[in-house]
């Protein structure tokens, strides 16, 4: 039964051959989204608009029904008027197609009549072999297979996966997390998740070989305790990072209109997501920063962190939010001191921990590398938070060269923003151009090496890192 | 006395001519930063390096002592070896020089002993009617005078001021806040403030003309009581937003080595900040953000937010987000929720609160200036929220209209990333390049759009708002 499910899903996410329903010869039109970014994204196999008054659209031959199409079509993509789907889904049954993505919504997020409606139409579906993704959702994104739900969204492969029940979301994620030089495996849009839902992706992406980390944007499920269960037992081979909404009144009334969801209690949620080693994310920027840090998690070994800064404010700052996210500022031993104070300059500066490198480590670029790796070899140092201001390449460098020389976690904190330099700074600094940031950020995110915006963001994902890494630790043990 | 405060950092903000000490014909070197910064500002008094080895640095004619210079001197700028420091006070004293920067560092944050030297130059420039700022710090920048502490500091004039304990910090924060439209009026950086300190400065900056809103980083003041009666008045008439810092214990370690004040304890100064009338911030990206909320501050009538969305998921998450923050999802009237229904596709959406606009909002310019139109209008609606994906400048230009329109709170999510589409998606929505960005959030921004990069800072700005509208309002029915 799970096998039959994962090869169900895999073979919607690897299509032969895609229809488009909805597709019109006009521009500028949503049902043309779909279509578009197929072709934007270098779809290899073949694009099938179906449009009886068209004889192409985008330059591909159209069927005026799946009928005359002549091979075989695995994949459906439907953005039809709501009340034309179920005529739609028949014809799709007859030829035999395997998975049918319905971007139309209209169903289950109005009421009680659209959930009647979208269950027969899955029901239908089953019967005939065809799963259904959506309602009132985008679909599905592979960087492996080339299928996409938005223009623009990434060529690269990579080996994380988003999983939202809201499609807009994940057009947002895959453009912020472009410029932060990330790249993904796939990412699926469920929207009312009438048949297909998030577990059954979860599930799949459990044992997905191009995926690492797992990403999820929820807004509830109809069997939590299934969820629970499958995310606990993939959680134990990689991690999930968990956006949940809909924990307050507020937001509970914009699930029910949004996706007819229902978010269930927050506190219940957040005590279970605990339990199944689950990582709790709060926003979208976090959530990328959540990403950098567990894609190839490096395993601390314990919560004492060092702080080393150039700019003190920062510093301290970094040093407040570590604390309270439950870290330990850790007491770095006299050896690693003394080779401190050899390297940083005597004024301005300080050697215990939080570290100030004073403004003379935006100058002498060797001054940040060279400190990580002297309390990387610390024992009493288990995590390393870098605050850097200016990024220039060849402290970039120097820190992966460091982290390379220490099996540990490095996170740094940096605005790209800071390092933008008007030509008068450039000319002290050497300067990184706007350009080249999505280049470095991801130089800095195939090293391992997280980045975060805020230290309360770096302090709350190092945390989390050291939670995680409890979790599995303790239950490969209890497994023994 | 406090006239005569005022005057004295007048006349160090606004010099005729300034000394520099400890300046070098080599390049690259710290000692020439802030030469540098006033030539790149293009300060049009006059500059003097000091130097007696050298004809010239950087254009400028050298001269080998104080006493050679003709004209008077206001301001002195010293980078020498803090052992030579007490000697350059005192000629300086000699010359009738109005104000040191002591750049360099090595006095208090080292110590005991470091705290009596600095006290000592502190009683000497005194008793000559010098003044000093720091030691340990970056001194000053003020966008009228032209005078700066880093190169590619802001031209423009601004009204925001920058007060801070942290010189990299003011540098770091000038360089984002211009990414992202803001510019200044003044910074300062006290670093020890072994003289003039924090409160000095508020008090002045709450005098000035060209300053509307106060941003502060704190790590600590020496009277506790003096800085929150200053700021107490002194945020009746404009506000304040306090980073203030050293709350845990391993944050005060961190504070006794920057800059050697005493943090005090987090609790107490959380309580006696909100009575004095301070919104307190946590972090550099949330102070930019507060910004562009309290600099042409429109007071909330009350708590009742509407959240306009076009990616329904984000809406959810910032209902969740307001909820927690005390705000109030706002109730629609019947004639709000009619007209939302005239303007707005019937699929995919949602009238009720948070208002969905669905996907059809990147393509139809018209919705979002609309929607918040329409529920400015709404007496049970004192506060709109919008998250806007594609930042349109049709969509810009609209809700600034909207925003003149109603005279209320309105504020946006973006990330400014997540408009920057590649080729193929600028052919589909029409595209915003990145150059473009500083440009248009300076629109929204002197609009009085706020412009926030996550659900939970926009609430905690708004939120702020509330309590700021409350504390002025309750504080003068008071005084009445």
């Amino acid at each position: 039964m799970q096998d039959k499910l994962i090869q169900e899903i895999d073979t919607i996410f690897n299509p032969r051959a895609v229809a488009f329903f909805g597709v019109s010869g006009l521009t500028n039109r949503l049902g043309n989204l779909m279509l578009f970014s197929f072709l934007d994204c270098g779809y290899p196999g073949i694009l099938y608009p179906v449009n009886k008054n068209e004889t192409s659209i985008m330059n591909q031959p159209c069927y005026p029904c799946l009928e005359d199409i002549p091979g075989p079509v695995d994949l459906a993509i439907i953005s039809v008027h709501p009340d034309r789907v179920e005529k739609v889904i028949d014809e799709c049954l007859d030829k035999g197609v395997k998975g049918a993505v319905i971007f139309t919504s209209g169903f289950g997020e109005t009421g009680e009549e659209g959930r009647k409606r979208q269950q027969d139409i899955v029901a239908r579906a089953r019967a005939g072999g065809m799963r259904i993704i959506g309602p009132n959702c985008m679909g599905l994104y592979s960087s492996q297979s080339k299928i996409a739900f938005f223009p623009g969204m990434p060529g690269e492969k990579g080996s994380v996966a988003f999983l939202s029940q809201s499609g807009s979301l994940a057009n947002m994620l895959g453009l912020f997390a472009a410029e932060r030089g990330l790249s993904f495996s796939r990412m699926v849009s469920v929207g009312n998740a009438a048949d297909l839902d998030v577990t059954d992706f979860l599930q799949y992406l459990g044992e997905d070989n191009d995926t690492d980390v797992i990403a999820c944007y929820m807004e509830g499920v109809s069997d939590g305790r299934r969820f629970l269960e499958v995310a606990g037992s993939v959680s134990l081979k990689k991690p999930i990072l968990l956006w949940k909404v809909g924990d307050t009144e507020g937001g509970k009334r914009g699930v029910r209109s949004h996706t007819g969801s229902m978010a269930g209690s927050g506190l219940l949620w957040d005590a279970a997501i605990k339990q199944a080693g689950i990582v709790r994310v709060e926003n979208l920027v976090e959530l990328v920063g959540f990403i950098t840090a567990f894609t190839r998690p490096c395993m601390p070994a314990g919560r004492n962190i060092v702080i080393i800064s150039g700019p003190g404010g920062a510093a301290i700052s970094a040093a407040d939010a570590c604390e309270r996210e439950g870290l330990v500022l850790a007491e770095p031993g006299e050896e690693t001191v003394r080779e401190l104070a050899g390297i940083i300059p005597e004024f301005g500066t300080s050697t215990s921990n939080p570290i100030d490198l004073s403004l003379e480590s935006s100058f002498d670029v060797t001054l940040y590398p060279g400190a990580v790796e002297i309390c990387g070899r610390d024992s009493n140092v288990d995590i390393i938070l870098a605050i850097v201001t200016v990024l220039r390449k060849e402290i970039v460098e120097g820190l992966i060269r460091a982290k390379n020389a220490i099996n540990k976690p490095v996170a740094i904190i940096t605005l790209p923003e800071h390092s933008t330099f008007s030509g008068s700074m450039s000319s002290l600094f050497g300067t990184v151009q706007k350009e080249e940031y999505p280049g470095i950020l991801r130089q800095l995110y195939e090293a391992g090496i997280s980045v975060h915006a805020t230290e309360q963001e770096a302090a709350r994902a190092l945390s989390s890192l050291c939670f995680y890494a409890d979790h599995v630790s303790a239950l490969k043990r209890h497994k023994k």
